[in-house]
């Protein structure tokens, strides 16, 4: 099942010191399609095309909702969302991974630029693009 | 900078350990959101919307290329797809977050997932979908 | 400038006749790649990722807004839409074109199937999909 | 059955006659949205993530496929490629229709605006894009 971690039950540490890791992912992704002789198919172009078709399919759960109804998923839809997330999550480590990019530290540097362009006392509480601040 | 972990150049003992990781980006992101007042605008219907938004940018990327040509990205490139990629990320774990989904834990399970409906004896070297194996 | 029909200002008569038609579009963005030379990118492959990048770039216009604020867009942003949604038609309309499909009647055959899909008195009044209702 | 017009074997004039247009289609998906109370659902912001949700499923198409496979691309699935082109247009008109903006006008205008973008003699033979011509 999904083991899920949110604000009232987070992880015991027994869990996290054996739960799988996200620095697992790209092993085991590539041991995955190396065994089904996939690696021909991707590119990182193709790849990319994967990421968005992924994150199309994500869209489908929620286009029909009002925004308050998506604050509330109920909870099967909420595993369905879960598993069309893992999609985009894998597509995107696997083009992190042939490509040579190091995602988390690419994450947390886009933080740091984010961070810059919106300054809390220019951003805070719209929605306006940098250039409109 | 972004460190760029790949095959030949793998991050020294110390850098890992100093180096902000994949479980650290949760946190920071609601103290960024909550500094701007910005949760009002995260709702998980805009998150999802805002999550296909970056992966249409990530693909302005690659839609010209050839598939060769995106595998032998000049490095300025690859620098500029690592920063769209950083975007799906923080969305999507911005998203889990609210939505009270273990992210890694459901890409594992989606791995599992796709083992059983793509065996090796049966997918190995195409790319079939599942349903016509 | 872009001529709006909407349920109050109709176009006369004389703007009909001499407004250039759908049709009209194959033909224009057949000699605009010729004469760049363009054709050799414009793969099928290639123009889907591009139709997905615009329908991506147009979610941008939408994403942090609330249902009702995007029923009452101000005109300045709509403007800016319409070009957006333009870019989707105008890699669509290239796509058929380079495929040999007939988009409006593709088009006219699928409200066709989703009538049969979406019968009324199943279908009404909720979101449901046709595997649900 | 989808008519097709291609290079090869235009329509006649009868069938151009009593094909339905495009401007047939926004008032048939009016009606087909009136009968099924689903204007509700036919917020600009919900009909810019169907587009979006759509053009994710006409990637799906194409993503393993080589640039040269998507050129010569089996009947059947250029006919299921069609569905998904027709699913993406049909949203499209849908939403100028709910945003008041005048497609077709919106896309000539586009080429316009792109001619002067990529001026034949700077743009011709690569894909840079207009920054970088």
């Amino acid at each position: 099942m999904i083991a899920c971690a949110n604000a009232h039950t987070p992880l015991s540490e027994e869990q996290m010191m054996s739960r799988p890791s996200f620095d697992d992912l790209p092993a085991r992704l590539a041991a995955f399609a190396v065994e089904r002789d996939w690696e021909q198919f991707h590119s990182p172009k193709n790849l990319a095309m994967a990421i968005a078709a992924e994150a199309g399919e994500l869209l489908e759960n929620f286009q029909w909702l009002s925004d308050t109804e998506s604050r509330e998923l109920p909870e099967p839809k909420r595993d369905e969302a879960a598993l069309e997330m893992a999609d985009v999550l894998l597509y995107l480590v696997l083009l992190a991974r042939h490509l040579g990019v190091d995602l988390v530290a690419a994450a947390h540097r886009k933080i740091d630029l984010n961070a810059a362009k919106y300054p809390v006392d220019r951003a805070r509480g719209h929605s306006r693009k940098y250039t409109d601040l």
